[in-house]
């Protein structure tokens, strides 16, 4: 019963036989690989930008961190949410990487509104050359809360960030969890909205460990690959990143992987708020925040359920509420989902 | 005939094994893994180092800026060879990492001696706090010109920098070529010579990509996990890397391998010299850099060997000398040698 | 009538004499000059604190930055207020001289309390190596809305950063104003309330452009003189600097100072009252946050008052409230005052 | 008998005439006050630049680690001499304020020739993205070694820069000793042959603390804003830096403080020449480097004389050569000069 992250998953046997075909003689290193070359066609294919620039490297936190630094200046902040991961997550990360640059949240929630991204703009207007100056805009999605944002959001948002020249970001370590969550194409969810560069995440997905950034505008391709290199995220041996994101997007694996993902989620919360939960927010992809008696927190944990508490702790009174995350990864069987819902 | 570089083979199948093995059920992210406890106790063992703080990254010039950052200030410099890895090959990421700190060269040789250093050393003495102020010393052990530091050489380094209190760091992309080269034990090579970090290369010698770090004094320990994540250096699925690293520490592969690089290099270094070549440096682990007539050079390239030219290029005379650098990695049949060989 | 700022003001003869007094014949440079070794002593005298290291640096933001970034990590948060200088008005210069570090609001209000600081700094514990960690505390002494600590309220403060180990920094650029304000000693206010570092301002009070940074522990002077010259902070003619700190603080010029301000305001603001304005915060010191409506404040600008519009601008109607920041430097003679209420 | 430094002499009266005329009534701060215009225009004007940006900060390291982090990128190296004042003696600030770029010497000389550059500049081609990029040129001017670059020299880097797209940045610390030396006019020195942004020195020729960054294209200005702000260099109360410029820029003591300095050092090199020394470098400004016997410089200690042994020290034997640095600044009388060489 293995709910506590979308990285604590096996990889399928696509990955490590993409691993496997990989080896074989020499190849080119960082990046002259001829794997990568068939990544950055299907990519451009898949979002429908035969002129994006495409990288790949190892961590999430990687792809973000240098697609933010890309899009801003030291004397930026980036307006995002508070329980964003470039935040929360990342142990300055994006500090260290830009520069210096501030993080900015726009609301406590986990999506902001066109109205919250419009009025923490605004903020940052009167103090001249003394406050932060305004930066690009970060979105997750999915976003931390496990929800989406619907197109029509996206766009919305889009059009703010385009009102004030800012160029917008999407952390997109669930993309895929998103994409057949809205039933969306990859170019909707992104440029069409207004989104400039893609943290397109694959580790979450059922990767070994590689996520791609997507520069829409091949202008930052140049500055992209010397952040990347002298952020020692540039792989010598890059045909085995370019491998696994080959075999993602090969035969619909990434939109498998995550539609089985997001189908366990929806059982198991459905499950969930049929034995009394409370969603803290609604289920969109494979994520679920749920409020359930601490008593019964104790149970589960004592069966073996693996799960992270989110607010409150496993001591005081069996009656109050302690809301949970659970997540589900591709891997996960429908077995494992009935398991924990016949323990409530 | 592939001797550009021992990052363009294969890996063996031992490091495939070990990532289907690894790929079992689920297990904790970013270094809390089983596998990763192993590769800890085993790197402690081989080091005769209980002690020891061990962590894995996937690329060489991470290991080495998260290890010179954390033995530096931004105001020190770091004194290393003008060839270093660090100083040519990493687009500044040591002035990044470590918040802008400087490298002096000490020496436009490969392998630095005591007096290059101490000179060095008593140059960033006389102008307070104008100039930058001394910090680690960086060694790479193979350098970056194929020679090795014999194990007086290392302790005499060592002591120049303990008499100015100055950390050492080694940059151990090929350290196991050194190692058995020098066919000493890992801890006559390193701190018994006076090393505090070891930058432990896995990607060069049959890895996909991992790196240990290994520092001898484990009160650096906290601020490297910080170092490390706020870099982006932290694997989620970390397993993987973990799993890299127990298999090439098992069963002598990693000194299998190391030694199978070394004796081809040498293979092929005394076939160039008995065609004439003149040798640069000698050879002393898996890399040669020759001079060889720049017809010879295009009669090879255009047999299909890949090699690096090193100064000088293609355009010119036929009899002039042109220094080539040729790397032998493990997986490089004895054919392959001879095959190049037959073309001098 | 000038309420703008308490940088808008010419400075005392005094500080111009001791300009001149300090320009005779050769002077080592660089804080070598005789007129150091009297701001040293003069500054441990008046903190009783015989073994605090001193520097001087030409602006408030300097004085700032460098501080904090002695006092914390790159990978940490540092702890203030929404409104606090450093947040708001420094450009992300913290950010840049920290390396990186965060700043974490612990409230919207311009004085934290123990409880808004003690559960910020638990918020900063559960995601261990993911977030920021935990850096020091800075307190703005007179705050960013015209108030100023009590002794109680600082050493409450000072306690929930010693129960976490985490050192304190005073902004100072109005130190005087609220040490006349609260009627202690330096040293009261700061080393025995927990404050580790102050910057003391002298700017905004009376001098051309000097402020001096006080580290209570002398362990972190050295690393301080490095960050002063790499920041570029360090001046060669030094002796102008100390001449215009010893000046200030000779003969209680920065008290007297500091007391002609706050009285000014006392009487500004009770003149406000009178005439129906609504103070947002007490008045303290020498900032005074005050609602009038836009009538009143178009009919002021007219007649050539000077201050600055808080919130909400020139344009609407005539009687909506409008908030306003006054600012009354030392030199404000009492007849602006009068001149500026006569008008309400 | 004080040839220490150039910025160890007292300053002209019209400097502190022009603060206290500054000092009357209100002024807007952060570079909005009526001197500062004043500044500008005769900057323009002096420099035959009338679009150049002009931005004043108070010391010599702020003025060249804004400049060079406005012309360049954290990844790549900015090429100047090994004794340049950027590589020396400011303790990484050019590293801290670029974001972590490097400093190639071209020429372990004072002045760098068109071919050093060439070679340099050449010489970090071929690594792809693995070394350090092209950067701006740094020219010092007057050198550190007391040289002047004539036009024609000059011109030639300036078109070497030119070939490769780089940019042209001159420390001129010692601006004015050097256009008096050449007696051309200030747009010959810089725009004229390539130079694209000048740290325009007063601190070492009678000014108390200021120095100007003109950039002659006024693109680079808003960044530049930016980055004075966050590194804590932009002043509060503005009015005394421009007050001080606009002072030294009036009725020609730029130019006359210039010229004494430069007479002094003429004088005192020829009768040190007359008494044996032999001159390391051409004196063409205020600064010689001169060798002389160690027993002599023992002589000239005891009896009083003020300056810097550049390279060996005081023990030893006297008749072994020591060369020492001397500086004349503005102020020096000839009987100080003629004190020095009777002790000869």
């Amino acid at each position: 019963m293995h709910f506590a992250s979308d990285n604590s998953g096996p990889v399928p046997q696509q990955i490590l036989d993409a691993l496997a075909r990989a080896n074989q003689g020499y190849a080119m290193g960082y990046g002259a690989d001829t794997e990568m070359a068939g990544v950055t066609a299907r990519i451009r294919e898949i979002f429908e930008a035969p002129e994006a620039a495409v990288y790949l490297v190892a961590t999430g936190t990687a792809a973000n961190v240098l697609a933010l630094s890309t899009l801003s200046q030291p004397w930026q902040t980036v307006f995002c949410t508070l329980p964003a991961h470039i935040l929360q997550d990342e142990c300055n990360g994006p500090e260290f990487y830009t520069g210096g640059a501030k993080l900015t949240p726009v609301t406590d929630a986990g999506k902001m509104t066109p109205d919250d991204l419009r009025t923490a703009i605004e903020g940052e207007e009167s103090r001249g050359v003394h406050g932060p100056q305004r930066g690009p805009v970060s979105l997750s999605q999915v976003t931390e809360q496990g929800t989406v944002y619907s197109l029509a959001e996206l766009e919305a948002l889009g059009t703010v960030a385009r009102d004030y020249g800012l160029p917008v970001h999407m952390d997109g370590a669930r993309f895929a969890n998103a994409l057949v969550s809205l039933d969306c194409t990859p170019a909707e969810m992104t440029w069409k909205a207004g989104v400039d560069a893609v943290s397109f995440g694959g580790t979450k997905n059922g990767c070994i460990g590689v996520e791609a950034v997507i520069l829409f505008d091949p202008a930052l391709a140049q500055q992209f690959e010397y952040r990347r290199k002298r952020g020692a995220h540039l792989f010598s041996k890059h045909r085995y990143l370019s491998a696994q994101m080959l075999a993602y997007l090969s035969d619909d694996l990434w939109l498998d992987n995550a539609r089985a993902a997001n189908t366990k989620a929806a059982l198991l919360a459905e499950g969930l708020c049929a034995a009394g939960a409370r969603l803290s927010h609604p289920v969109q992809a494979n994520m679920i925040f749920a409020a359930l008696p601490r008593g019964t927190h104790r149970r589960l944990f004592e069966a073996g359920a693996a799960y992270h508490l989110w607010d409150g702790g496993l001591e005081g009174s069996d009656e109050e509420l302690v809301t949970a995350r659970f997540v589900c990864d591709w891997s996960l069987p429908d077995s494992q989902v009935q398991a924990l819902l016949s323990l409530l």
